[in-house]
């Protein structure tokens, strides 16, 4: 039998995270060929406007698509900060390494994961590495093959070269296989414009395979406030958490380890704590027992602390919302909702955005929701980066859902646009794909109550809309009969039939004089001319 | 602008896949606190039986889960080959490490994450280690307390002892914290139930916090056939899984490369495919270029193969399942349905077995399908194990719903259970979670098929049983009625009573005579008695 046990093992191996991934490719988002493209420019465009904004540049960022062979060249080049020649390997050809893992900031990417997911797909559908272009601005640029050796998680780099030139800013060329460039929800014309919409102080430049440049410019030239990297809030913790950032922390006692790591707790508390867990505050943290960090965990528990700052996340904001959501849908109708900031989980902060816009630009798609043809499309977003595929498992979309939209005065004929953008510095994504937003229960809360009144400000609108139609519809009746009347009063009186038609148009118009969104009291009609209209007899 | 870049990359660090699955865990199955309980005990078993399986060991499995402190201790030990304790530390404290990787083989584990996984979710939520007691038969016992250094992805193994001992097999002891333990359709019990009905050849033992034990014992002696590890088919290939196998194989050319490393190849079609692709043949396979990869792929593409052969699948068996679901669910019926094997994708072999079984020990569970409440319970297996999440994304479940089952006489009163068996050598999970099976055309229509053909059957059962039980409704009706009949024609006549009541009772005896499944001619009333009726005066 041990024969047995050695016999089952001699296969026994250790893999690289690089070559998981390859396996499991579906887990980074590139499942299908449609999805596998948006994936691909998503990560590169994320990565874009995340490095501009950090270094406080307005991004410019050039996305192109070109037929190559029997699959595409993607290229993507932004006007950033460039990537430091020694960590090109590393951004582009290694696994989990990055600057994001373990930062409490409102961020789009997270994983360190997704720029070097983008050339293993490459890889492993063309064999062909990424070319790497990039230059902090310092007059020399420097460029390379990266591809990954797959089995230690490294990059092979290639053809590295470094030559002078004037540029500031990273040019990624990339060949896919296995991808479909089809229009629609779901392509990177969709992804693209969206992500125009979610970021007004970016100007992105889009050439699709047909040779057809579209720009979405800038609708501001003010960078947003930069997400500030904020400390957790004490309701959020477990004891692992608490383990981890003891073990990392640059404080010499608990006590000081608690008030200067996270947010919220103050001397006053920290001695509630103390005394709650009856742990030793004046130890050193990495004394701190798994034990003595659980009963501090459960101390937490019974205290009250003031909710955590909110002043860390960036919504997209209500001006900057307006001018986009005017300059990419140009809808009729459009109104701004921004919840104040609310908690998840008891510690996790966020900020609900919602527009609705209607009609003037905007298509109809047909969309089931409670089982009836509701019109309403929905554009999801989470820290400002469009979420394209699960909408089902979403909570924004369950939310959208949620609503009796029919209340409102939206029909399967109402072409309604509904955007909702989550800010917050930790996004609850249903699986590792980030593709839609888990259900918490504030979340959903604060999606509904936005949406609700969106809806209000909608249906105000729409009646008015309603009533204003349905008054120009009598008036044009009316005055199509004033003809017949005001020919045969003048047939039979003698009277001017011009001017007989004039005063009737005016009455008509005195009555539906103004027509605007509220409906004001009808002006009476003067004396002489109601004198005049009873001599004449009836007709 | 220098400064910024190199500012920004300051916080550049690399991560183990420790960490990551650490912050992700819910990847791996541990996200809800019922769910993260039954994904323990799923790990564990799992890997039990796949021990016993490979060595030829009839598995016993004792799975005990007690309450400690304000958490749980699951103990799982099996009867297997054990761990030679220099493996130890691999299997429990390191991520991606096991023998499961690249083999085309059916099993049920596939990433060498599982076990570790356990050790992960009980250090984060404890922080404690699990306890590893191991022998493989030779008179020692190993036994250590293993956790894992998550930043380098290693063991820690503390307190690590060799005494002498009989033993054979090995033991975990691990807590859990986060977890709840609440009976019903996703808790430890129901899954365990569910491979019992899965693994006839498998005893299992089960003992709750309550201290209540339950014994599933085996149905059967004997150890299904090992899954024989197979050759990929030519038709499943992709030119980057060409490339790797080349760089792995012990052929010394690419002709006997692909006669040898794959299935189906023969001598001639290895000549077509030289051909059409323009390759040499003769080159060694490690000088194959990604180019000629892609033409031999492309080659393949267009050249039939025989199916790939189907021996290396070993389904559960119509008479290994019809013992369990007796066994079991201990069914008033029930029907086996294996289908034969199939092919998804062009070139991966499967089978599909359904069971259905209805009334006797069944319970009804409501379940919407086609927006009607249909009480069939589905069980959803993949290579024997249960599946118990995501029922909504997988396929099983969406072929169960697809079916008109009013059509085969199910009401939802009737108490019916429906099992499907999936096996594969890969089986197309829609995530990385490993819940739900993706809706591959070929497997979509091989379940339906599958459940179309149990369908008439317990059809044929049920109108069977309404028959019988209309007949038997009839029956006593007439008898209740023969009494009143007889007792007013011997008034009449005076003939004896008891006489007449017996005659009447045999006439109706005769007309509904033996109940069975399959109706019966009706036998003729024998003459005399008729004459007789006749002659009776109308009552």
């Amino acid at each position: 039998m041990a024969d047995k046990a050695s016999e089952a093992f001699k296969e026994f191996r250790e893999y690289s995270v690089a070559e998981f991934f390859r396996k499991n490719r579906q887990m980074l988002g590139y499942s299908g060929a449609i999805k596998s493209l948006t994936t691909a420019v998503h990560e590169y465009v994320t990565n874009a406007l995340d490095a501009c904004e950090v270094a406080g540049i307005l991004p410019d960022v050039y996305v192109e698509l070109r037929k190559k062979g029997e699959g595409y060249l993607l290229i993507v080049q932004d006007n950033g900060p460039g990537i430091p020649k020694e960590y090109v390997g590393k951004v582009f050809g290694t696994m989990l390494a990055g600057t994001k893992f373990h930062v409490f900031k409102q961020q789009r990417g997270q994983q360190g994961i997704g720029a070097t997911g983008v050339v293993m797909f490459s890889q492993v559908t063309t064999g062909k590495p990424t070319r790497i272009i990039t230059s902090t601005g310092n007059g020399m640029i420097y460029e390379a093959l990266i591809s990954i050796d797959i089995k230690h998680n490294r990059a092979n780099v290639e053809d590295a070269k470094e030559y002078p030139g004037q540029m500031r800013g990273t040019r990624i060329e990339t060949e896919l296989k296995g991808v479909l460039y089809q229009r629609g929800e779901r392509s990177p014309d969709e992804y693209l414009r969206r992500t125009a919409l979610a970021n007004p102080h970016a100007r992105i430049t889009w050439k699709n395979p047909d040779g057809v440049v579209t720009v979405w410019d800038r609708a501001l030239n003010v960078l947003p406030k930069i997400p500030k990297e904020t400390k957790p809030h004490p309701k959020g913790i477990e004891t692992d958490d608490l383990m981890y950032f003891a073990a990392h922390t640059k404080a010499r006692t608990i006590k000081a380890f608690l008030m200067n790591d996270f947010s919220r707790i103050s001397a006053k508390k920290a001695k509630e704590l103390e005394t709650l867990s009856g742990v030793d505050f004046q130890k050193k943290p990495s004394a701190m027992t798994w034990d003595e960090a659980e009963r501090i965990v459960k101390a937490i528990k019974k205290v009250k602390f003031i909710a955590p700052p909110t002043d860390c996340l960036i919504p997209i904001g209500e001006k900057e919302l307006e001018k986009a959501v005017k300059n990419v849908l140009k809808p009729e109708y459009y109104k701004i909702i921004t919840r104040p900031p609310a908690l998840y989980r008891g510690g996790v902060p966020f900020i609900v955005e919602a527009a609705i816009a209607y009609g003037g630009g905007l298509e109809t798609e047909s969309q089931k929701s409670n089982g009836n043809d509701i019109s309403i499309k929905i554009m999801r977003f989470a820290n400002r980066v469009p979420l394209l595929f699960d909408a089902g498992g979403c909570a924004i979309t369950k939310a959208v859902n949620s609503i009796d939209w029919k209340r409102y005065g939206v029909t399967p004929q109402t072409p309604v646009t509904v955007i909702v953008n989550f800010t917050s510095i930790h996004v609850p994504y249903t699986g590792a794909g980030k593709e839609a937003i888990a259900e918490e229960e504030e979340v959903m809360k604060e999606i509904r109550l936005a949406l609700q009144d969106a809806g209000r400000r909608v249906s105000a609108y729409l009646s008015g809309k309603r009533r204003k139609a349905e008054m120009e519809k009598k008036k044009r009746t009316l005055e199509v009969y004033a003809i017949p009347v005001a020919q045969s009063i003048a047939a039979v009186t003698g009277a001017d039939y011009e001017d007989l038609l004039n005063r009737l148009k005016r009455i008509v118009e005195s009555r539906y004089h103004e027509i605007t969104e509220e409906p004001e009291p009808e002006e009476p009609v003067p004396e002489e001319e109601l004198e005049e209209d009873a001599d004449a007899e009836d007709v």
